[in-house]
């Protein structure tokens, strides 16, 4: 499993639009506080490997390894 | 906007992956309760339009009118 520290280490890069604490800033991005881990695993993935895709996303999931994955989902699901 | 009561009928179709309080059964299955009404409206177009997929939530979006769409992302996120 992802390791929580890390990730808020690392949702420095999401905070823009997630918000600080996960409760996004507007209608249209996610809440990620609370969700579930392994849902925010497969959807970063996907966007990844674009079998989903995002403008915003697409780009800012390439960036990361799985463990960054890891990380920000057991990060953001611990919220 | 939608109707919380009409979404929560309408709700009924998703309660065995989502739970019956939004808060799903499975890791991979999202949670609901409490995300952004515009983000739910903007996922189930995309399901039913196909720019986004999943093999169960295509077939389910299929169905949706936007009036059930709109009535169903009120009720989620108003839990």
């Amino acid at each position: 499993d992802g390791d929580i520290d890390e990730g808020k280490t690392k949702a420095m890069a999401c905070v823009a639009c997630h918000g600080v604490a996960g409760i996004s800033s507007n209608e249209i991005w996610p809440n990620l506080a609370g969700q579930k881990a392994g849902y925010l695993v497969k959807q970063l993935k996907a966007f990844r490997d674009g079998t989903r895709s995002d403008p915003v996303m697409s780009s800012m999931a390439k960036t990361l390894s799985d463990p960054d994955i890891d990380d920000l989902a057991a990060y953001y699901s611990s919220l």
